[in-house]
């Protein structure tokens, strides 16, 4: 679909350095559109930051992907630093920008949305901020709402989005007409793997048309499994939440004689989650996780660990990422697609449960408890924590900083620790 | 089973007064052990409470069991009040007590053996506290171990119970001749309706056989669905989690379009959780319990209601007890018993999510999306709340002070917000 | 000022009945306007009721005040049970009501405007209620704000009021010259003891104005010292809370040597929340409230228990009321007062960290750490729990129903579990 | 008393590269024992680690100390990864560590005393692991008790240090003396700023006597003050914390009429945890911390701010760091030594409290209200959160590994997102 749209994909920016230095550069507006007018950063006159010394990052600012290195290795890739830039392509009263959430719920997305609109009206004076509802398709599908900071004062207080969001509906020509029709210049667009690749395709589209408008990524994924930025927002909070599942469910296995406590936590293709809140909690017995293969039955599998833990302790905990284990479940389900309750049969959780139990009851004769838990959507909701809050207005701000500074397709991304702005060939690839 | 073990079960204790006045008494040691010595309470010389006057609660002190009354009314049943008693039957280092928790989790159970060990060791001076392990089989299947202040001392801000807990397992005669045999006099037993109708069993085994034995109920339901009391202890704790899971259910289906948040929570046979919780979270449109019935087709029914609030406000979200439905469930399931997903249905949650997913999706052609939280684990397993502390504080000293004055065969109890004797024939019919 | 303004003030409502019985009715409407219209209650048709058998309140029902009694004793005091009555005295279009927050914040006051507003509005079908900013000065110096149930749709999960509060400020007459002339007809004061005797002033001058206007008080106090209902809102998140400051008070303590916990709690004349949260919490040495007096020095001392402990366990938490001990303070300020520093000094909780570091370090030359926590305004803020959010419920909703049913000069209160409408002379003498 | 001890103070280890390289290495035992004996590293055998390749860190990863770069700049500083080495210097059972907590509480305390003894045990096999009692001087003043997994097993979901702390009391000989007389070989040292400074100076003794001991320090400041790491544990929790005593302050803001709520954080050099909470929480209006004066009044100061503010606004939140104003604050308290409130002065919140409130009463005869919170103690004494505890965890694990691969006179620390081993010398300057 992409590629049919736009056979002229541009190439990415690449620049070379000294000791194999990379720095895989962002596309700016002024790429494909001579002769913009610049305008000093507004921010240099205001006193909440005029105290600062150096406020605006070097233009020659970057970081490197790769912070593990030897003494005579290369240097290798490296990304733009985010930040204020000395002058900007927008002035306040240009600017009629838009923000979008897409896919499923994560604890931030209120703060994300909260900031761009602060963001854009404290530091650079705009007041043109419109809310798209209900996803992608809100562009051309539904009513939008105009944001201001009043309206969006005490939203990352609460979880999910104002804005509503969805799945899918990235019609990428509507979009775009809906964004010439309506004289948008600034887009920002939070959502997931999916929603940044339709991300990349409304840049291009743009781009082809030759519109004056910074397309700008934030990229959101709960199960932080997006490789090149250090964490994605919401991931610390979602941790925190599921750690609490695994408590109870390690609470009700130490209560019971011979008590298994099964934590099933999101993850389709990465234990991120599962991983950080096993580590966080220290009662969990055993993690599986997309990455590492597992099976069932027989030496070194599933259910002689668990008998040999309930021998040696009484009690196990379990923590299952949802993607684990799928070529098992797919086994399993083709066998039986007799059977009405296949819907059930798809989530590992209560497909691992029922195994479990069978295996114990009917090859073991064995009396056990299983308590199964699936914090999924308790995770999900949950108003984003401290850390994440400070994460989301950070990125916000990289992303407003990044388009009134002209630059566009670009995601921002932490990057060992430093805000970058990333192309989006690089970050949903 | 009960009967045929003790046909001569005796006569509740019944005492009249003026204006229809009826008092259920507990029974007394010396009801059936003529001569028993009696000794001053030492909690008179106790400094922390003799800067209170009046410490010890009046001989006649009873609580009516209707506080709604008319001014021409009868009034009614009576309990004895709980409290510390002037006389006490037992010498502190004659004391031999011993605690067992049975059933299922509830928030509180350690609060609750904390302080019948505290309570006996600093209102007491009984030093001589034996834990029973894993439920009532613990008697006489497996081992025991002595409980001090210092051991029990920080279990109140931990889920679960300590002593370890089970259903069933209760062979009076066993339990009996354990308690016999290790010469324990003082028996506290916290657990639910199935509990404490094998404590009734224990108390009459004990009576029958002449023994200096104080057999105590804690009634323990997280459903709260006790009729004489006012509340069960860790409800107020379960209320505030499953309030947590309807918020989680509120912001998912706020997010999405036709969005329905479902949540399930426990409640066999009353719908007290689900009530308050609603009741708390003032998000929820509807709330199915065991003590209303309801349908889900045609006029009137689930679905037309569901559909009405989708139409009007874009989202819903409805709360269920576990144990409402039962009869569409069976029906249910009766009609599909040759499927292999039967497991499945049993569940409310499970089987409705299914039940709406599939009408709307065939009969309406409606798209919506639905998320079920099942919380139950998740509510049992947490400690309990401040309240649920100071009431389980208050219910494991009033059932030591009972057990020291002698009574026996009674169940600590809150009636109208005072703390009282009720005994087993009430508590547990 | 009451007695100048109204030397008439009517007599208590007292009738008497077999067995000593007495209720202390509230006022009605029509004790002082004649042939007022009633009119079926619109709930009778309402769907969400209708299924629930005898959902009016039986007009003879009422609740004793003491409900620990004796065979013979005599039944006392009773109060009007609140809840729906057959017959209201208004109609829906007819009601023009407000709601006004006096006084400090309190877990719950937003939950109470909250379900004051929907209250009316879905069970009565009342579209007019007005929000008065700022307590009781907003009455004739404030511009006011038209509330319905969209706008309150969330405060409950909010500390604070959305109204705004203030102290003092009431000036009868303007108050009830603004109710006059803007046509309210009910009006709903939320505050403590000060502001309950507010309303009874408010109620007596639109009463000698032979007014229909219902005044309905609702009871704040989060010290809980109201004599006559159960609890005050708020005081069970607030015990929560305290509970918090003193686990940290705790953890401070255990981890250096001779280290003393200091937790000062809100409780001027009561010391119910340090008493609860010292129940609750299980960690507490010792608890000093106004109630129960104290001295520092010598045997039986506060230094002398204090040292006790700290070479008993090396460490000891204290909490104390704010209005504990104040005797002892006014001395040491008394003998003071030409330094700079009083106002320290009349902080209970500064006052006594520094005689407490002072006696150890000059008198006994005692190495001691003392770790001081003043979480008053951390406690106050929060918002409401589960709990307190159903209690403020149905607290507002008698409230509402008992304007409705033409009750005035009450207050909505928990007597004994049950809710009921107590007269202003017995609530807020 | 460092340098006087050890007038021949070892060099810095330094490498170098190309591109201007440098490597700040740290100290070894092999530096100055010459012919140690080394093993395989155990984990190579252990089947929890098996599975994934390349566990052991390559023995020339490095991490830079600078990760914004420019295209032709110079290399820098770089610190040696941490992690599992494939040879080790230790055998199992010739292992006898210690681990020893100093200085103030930080959330995570316990965390880490966990994973370093169940590092030890769980992935080196390492059973005689020491805890010593109330901080460095504990080594010699006060008994040690033995850890193992068991008795550390639920110690990192309570606040605190189970080891108990003190500041002060390093007397660097008599440390030695009870490592060398006790046959310690590794220490574990967890503790702020002049705890590293102890531990340097231990380090160097240690040396100096030529024992084939570790030395490993974990730095602990919940300020956040250590310029080379990316930041110090406990930290995130004590935001979350800090941020929740600012919503409180924000809510009690807004509820009164020219309010200001006031919040002092701790920082007393830097304010981190004040700018981190004022980021998180979105309601703070000023923010003052020690690397930015201030000043109260004339034009630009803050009570002018304060007046606008309240004027706009109503009501207003700032936070302050403790160490913020020092200079203002010294001023005022030399203008007052005469006073007997000295000691209140001292503390900078109670101070600006008392300044502002002078300010508007006196000299604006303005009505205000000012509601100051100080979490200080309920910040500290928190259980560390989910990021936190992983974050302890992998500290504590680095440290074991380094230990056992024989480095010493390190600090265990994350620089851009990666653990390194930090010599002394640049950790503690």
């Amino acid at each position: 679909m992409a590629s049919s749209a736009s056979p002229e994909l541009p190439k990415p920016k690449i620049l070379n350095g000294p000791g194999d230095y990379v720095l895989e550069d962002v596309p700016h507006l002024s790429d494909y559109i001579p002769d913009l007018p610049t305008y000093p950063n507004p921010l240099q006159d205001n006193p909440a930051y005029s105290v600062v010394k150096q406020y605006f990052v070097h233009v020659d600012d970057s970081v490197p992907q790769k912070v593990v290195v030897h003494k005579d290795g290369p240097r290798g890739i490296h990304f733009r630093r985010a930040g204020a830039r000395q002058k900007v392509y927008f002035q306040p009263d240009e600017v009629h920008a838009c923000i979008v959430t897409c896919g499923g719920l994560c604890p931030g997305l209120n703060t994300v949305v909260r900031e761009i609109v602060c963001g854009l009206h404290h530091m650079y004076g705009v007041n043109k901020v419109l809310g798209i509802d209900g996803g992608y398709r809100g562009f051309y599908a539904k009513n939008t709402v105009y944001l201001n900071p009043k309206a969006v004062n005490d939203i990352h207080k609460r979880g999910g989005t104002i804005l509503g969001t969805s799945r899918g509906g990235h019609d990428t020509s509507k979009i775009v007409d809906s964004i010439q029709d309506r004289g948008i210049n600034q887009v920002y667009i939070i959502g997931g793997d999916g929603t940044q690749r339709g991300a990349a395709l409304i840049f291009e589209e743009i781009r082809r048309r030759g519109l004056k408008v910074s397309v700008a990524g934030i990229p959101k994924t709960i199960d932080n499994d997006i490789p090149v930025i250090d964490k994605s927002f919401g991931f610390d909070t979602a941790v925190e939440e599921a750690q609490r599942a695994i408590n109870a469910a390690h609470v009700e296995a130490e209560s019971f004689d011979n008590c298994i406590g099964l934590v099933k936590v999101m993850g389709r293709y990465s234990g991120f989650i599962a991983m950080h809140a096993t580590l966080a909690s220290r009662d969990v017995d055993c993690c599986l996780i997309p990455e590492s293969p597992f099976y069932l039955e027989g030496p070194g599998g599933l259910f002689e660990y668990i008998e040999k833990r309930l021998k040696e302790d009484g009690h196990m905990v379990v923590v299952i990422a949802e993607g684990a284990g799928q070529e098992l479940l797919s086994e399993s389900i083709q066998s039986m697609t007799d059977a009405s309750g296949n819907k059930l049969l798809q989530d590992v959780g209560l497909w691992l449960s029922q195994r479990i139990k069978d295996y114990f009851s009917k090859e073991r004769k064995m009396l056990i408890n299983l308590k199964y838990i699936d914090p999924t959507y308790m995770i999900r909701a949950v108003p984003s924590n401290a850390s994440d809050n400070v994460y989301c207005t950070l990125l916000a701000q990289s992303a407003v900083h990044g388009a009134m500074a002209g630059y566009t397709g670009f995601t921002s991304g932490l990057v060992n620790g430093r805000h970058t702005y990333i192309p989006f060939n690089v970050s949903s690839s």
